[in-house]
């Protein structure tokens, strides 16, 4: 177990990190939600705040005052067992709180979670509900990335601003990489001898057997120079590449190309946080929907690897040999698998116990992590999960062979 | 025709009324856009900014310098005629330009404006052109103020602001009034001969002569403490005193109560800019839609007036028996009457031409004014027009006999 | 008051009428209900029947039972008065009672209707009633018209039968008419003396006095060759002829044309009941919107006439000269008048008070009659009203100049 | 293979049933589609017989001619490689083709086909063609089955028909069955020694190997009598034993008991074939959608088997002990696995390739046969797949232990 003053260091390092991604937001961008699954940043600022507010403070701080109680009632999420919540397409009506009001509550909780983890005797299962909450708010994180690319990058103006991540970083090629057939363990071994500070969520723990066969996985991600020829080959024209709902989709919403390019004057441009940019040829593909990344194989003549595959891979050939590590954390990569419940998965008692379990229906797996996840908040056997049509976070492609 | 000094100084007046609207707002109640028909104020603000240089500067100051041009790009509003657009559904979703741009917009449009009234030799058709925008400005004024209403009515902090107007003024108490048959002319009387300055739409010009049965026209308002009858007495729970359109638009809606009213503990509270109050019972029935009007005034066995009776009762009458004023002002007053041309209506050409000509469909017309409408822009004969389900106006019940 | 033999034989030949209108229909086309607007076939003869036995059989005929509760729920349509009903978008998914069940169920109440109508000693009231009950099924004998070319004519198939009607009648060329400026008396003028048999809506009832200005009006109705050359020239494609929800309205349904045009190898065709044929220049043009009415006025510089420019047209100059009459009958003539009551209409209690006032909002009205309309259906003073957007009735444009 | 006198006769008998199963239709109840979901009896009919024209004869019979070039148009389905096709929502507003037309076309088709078998000599793809063709329209029995009993079942009038199924059958009671953990193979195991006539599906077939955790599965399916338990446990209330799709699908569609039953007077009736009866508690619940399936599962503090656990247990563990033998073929059983390709699998050239594997999205796997199946179309290994809220088959429940 973590040592309660380097607790507190991480408590603070996280929370800082959270401020740090809107240091470069104007007041007026804090508010706004273009789309329902978009929310604004104030948003995230608050209910992260919120969550150690009414989970850790309120039932374990003595004489813990809540900050005021319109914050709880505007910054609860989906927690249905937590009282009435504002719903989630409204948040984008909400001028108050002001954000200075949301940096308010910030400090007053920060202040008051410093004193808290700095006395009190931690019981392992309140340990255990920080880390959570640090997980928790690191979740977030990556979501006010995405949500602030989404806000401005649907902005006519396309403003650039300055954001602590490197959208589309230099790799190392790396050769294919086969998995023998054969039994393999996968999942989250949680064990007595437990790391100190190591956390797991409850869809990843459960370490089980599975049979794979034989499979070839590409060792790097699918780059733009490669998907722009299936845009330039007609691909979004052509039912065959699509599953009857991806071409449902890519009608109805007229899609033509990944998120974020704009075609000017023939010519593919991209909006980053740099503003609206040549389309960069080698970097990897992104922002594509699950639909996208499956039609894109299809045209290729191969597949989306299985959750277990890239695990396997990711884990077990890494060790025979260091050379045939995957290039993986550039980008979410969406697997053919879909997010279900691993043997033995129990949805915990409480409000933590919706955390995952509930969203278990038409969701695929994706893997690994990318640009915009926090440091530390990525495992061989983590499971991110998405609607198939879904596509503002940063997600990419990497090809099975059958 | 005003002199040019005086002309400069009414354009200053204007303009600063529009900001001392939102001086008591926060950054963020700029912003945001709850439903389609509210504008986020600061797309006001520069909406009407816009029209000054795109109209009035551009065409004719000698070596104007737009001040940017995305600001043409997202300050243009309904006008098909000039370029392209941004969607009124979007106008909630634009985080830039800033809540500070926009003022720095309004300065430097302001400066140039001064500067061009002061030197110009305004042509009679420059000089009704600059009268034209200056009502404009004063339409979304009160426009404004009712989008910041539902802003902040629609906050579950349902907070309290300062704005310069009063919601609830008290009122003498006054007669009914006795329309007796005959012919009587009706709309604006345009001459040669007309006062300098005065204004008129094209949608109330083109005097002409109405036929009128006897009618009785209420002196006073209907008031909140009538209406709450009509609530109690399972008003809303009854079809046969609703409309077949607005019956489905009670039971869509779930209508129970005008706008703003909320029951707490079976007391009907309602949200004005003073915050969440108990219902003020003298004060005259507001936030009601056509529909709602149209029910009560049936439940009473009475009904609304037409426009033409509104303002024969509130012009030729007066002129008669100056104690026979109706009391008018601090409702706009839904009358029976569609929104139709005059005889002889002819659209404008150019954008000035889609001002609202173009809107005479499915409208019913409003007469008279509200605490919300802006000083010197009421008249007897001015025609306000909304879709009979709206009620985010100060739109009230004045009822007439048979 | 007709003698009650003859009442029978009234009836007689309007529900026999009903019945001919259906004789070249197959089984399956009484069934369907290709949108919300149009009923099936078989819910228009069962629901005019179920008019009979509820209102006048149920309360008047002694012993009378009923033929089947199931088709007491299945058949009442808007009447909130009347217990539980069939939700209207609903009655195309009714595949029960059948049609020869719908055709026995007429049989029964016609017979019993026929008993009674030869025992009973009316009373005016129920006189009244009957004849109301007439003019109601031949109300829904031109919907079950309009209805049935709907359901064909959006048949793949585009398939012709036999209908009782010439939807292309031969007129005499008209010159148009001027309507001098002055006071008229307009609406049904109701009297002690009253025609025997006579008949009128509540919504036209109410003579009263108009003031008119000066108005011509087109002798004729516009030609599918006059609207053509309105298609030909981008009438379609430009925003500045139409109302702002009728350019909605065309973007929204990507409208190119009326209903039941199709562009086949750049020849315009139309689907009538004779098949799908070459557009009949000579003829009037059909199945058009308020907005394209509109639209074409506005196009051709002029515009649509009121209810009551035409109501005088019809009636007073007629009377002056017999050379001047208007050619009306054939097509329903979309006015710029919205369907509001008349001075004093009041309406009826029960469920017979649901007939027209409920309607008056956001529809406009039609003046004439058309192909469609049933023999004896149709006078100066009756008002026809559809929402603005409607056009599946024989909708047509008469211009008038200002 | 087949003899060619045995394929016709296989292939009379297929196409009879098609029609013993419209038997105690009335001509009205072909014609319906009151979702989109369900398509019109005519259309499944006119479909199934459209597959052996345009797939059998037009590529394969000498000098066919085709019945009528409209029923190639209107009976097109989802195949988007084979021309125009009527969008599956507008089936419904078909009245022509007319029944008769759609039985004159099966005999005309018939004939031929009959022709044809009898003097064609089948190459071996062909006479799979032929076999996946009767399979075709034998899972689109079991779709008339399922979609009469929605157009009758939401009829108000509630008929009751004669339809040649059983829809609660009795079943003997089985002892719950113990898998132990291990590696299994599943899948078809499609092989040169084939049993002529067999057939699979591309779905099914790829024998491959599955690492299972021990389990326990029930012997039972759920009966109405348990499941009604959890009904009046207020389970459709209680948010935490669903999903979160599935609690958005509870609330929007105000779901409250499996689909068909009513409660009248405090007790639960049922639609079935036989018309309104009260809820036959010994028989396995029915017409319940995954959502409900899942949440029943955790009310009880189990869960649904795996789609592998279900064909192991069907197949293995019976082979060991023949008392051992899950009952099953009463009501298709959701699983927990969401519908994915098999290891291998790969889309097949053509308008037969569009047969399953672009519905792999979004939709989860029901294992065993229902009451509605047709003979012969049931086998353990078979995939049927549905989107999780869809409770218009025969579906049911299987509980299993962690």
């Amino acid at each position: 177990m973590i040592a309660e003053q380097t607790l507190t260091e991480h408590y603070y390092r996280v929370r800082l990190h959270s401020e740090a991604i809107c240091r470069g937001l104007e007041t007026e961008d804090y508010v706004v939600q273009p789309v329902a699954d978009v929310s604004p940043p104030k948003w995230h600022l608050g209910h992260t705040t919120w969550f150690w507010e009414n989970f850790v403070l309120v039932p374990n701080a003595p004489h813990y005052r809540i900050f005021h109680q319109d914050f709880s009632y505007v910054f609860n999420s989906y927690y249905e067992t937590v009282g009435k919540r504002v719903l989630r397409t409204d948040r984008g009506n909400l001028s108050r709180p002001t954000v200075a009001g949301v940096y308010a509550y910030r400090a007053y909780v920060d202040e008051q979670m410093s004193r808290f983890l700095d006395t009190a005797d931690l019981s392992p299962e309140l340990h255990a509900l920080i880390i959570l909450g640090l997980n928790h708010e690191q979740q977030h994180q990556e979501l006010l990335i995405t949500d602030i690319k989404f806000i401005l990058g649907h902005n006519p103006l396309q403003p650039a601003i300055k954001m602590p991540i490197l959208e589309n970083p230099l790799s190392v090629s790396r050769p294919s990489l086969v998995i023998p057939e054969g039994i393999y363990t996968v999942g989250y071994q949680a064990n007595e001898n437990q790391q100190p500070g190591s956390f797991y969520f409850d869809n990843e723990v459960g370490a089980h057997k599975v049979y794979l066969n034989k499979t070839t996985l590409a060792g790097n991600l699918v780059t733009n120079e490669a998907y722009l020829a299936f845009v330039e080959a007609g691909g979004y024209q052509n039912f065959r590449h699509w599953l009857s709902d991806g071409w449902a989709w890519v009608k109805t919403n007229a899609v033509q190309a990944p998120l974020y390019w704009h075609q000017v004057d023939g010519e593919w441009w991209n909006y980053t946080f740099d503003g609206l940019k040549p389309v960069d040829l080698d970097a990897p593909v992104c922002h594509v929907s699950h639909y996208e990344a499956d039609a894109y194989a299809r045209w290729k003549g191969q597949r989306l690897p299985t959750e277990f595959e890239w695990e396997v891979a990711a884990v077990d050939s890494a060790a025979v040999d260091s050379n045939q590590q995957l290039n993986w954390g550039a980008r979410w990569e969406w697997t053919n698998s879909a997010y279900l419940p691993y043997p033995g998965f129990i949805t915990a008692e409480g409000a933590v116990g919706e955390y995952n379990g509930k969203f278990m229906s038409s969701q695929m797996v994706l893997r690994g992590a990318s640009v915009a996840t926090s440091e530390g908040h990525s495992r061989p056997t983590y499971r991110n999960f998405f609607q198939p049509d879904k596509r503002w976070q940063y997600t990419g492609i990497r090809l099975a062979n059958q």
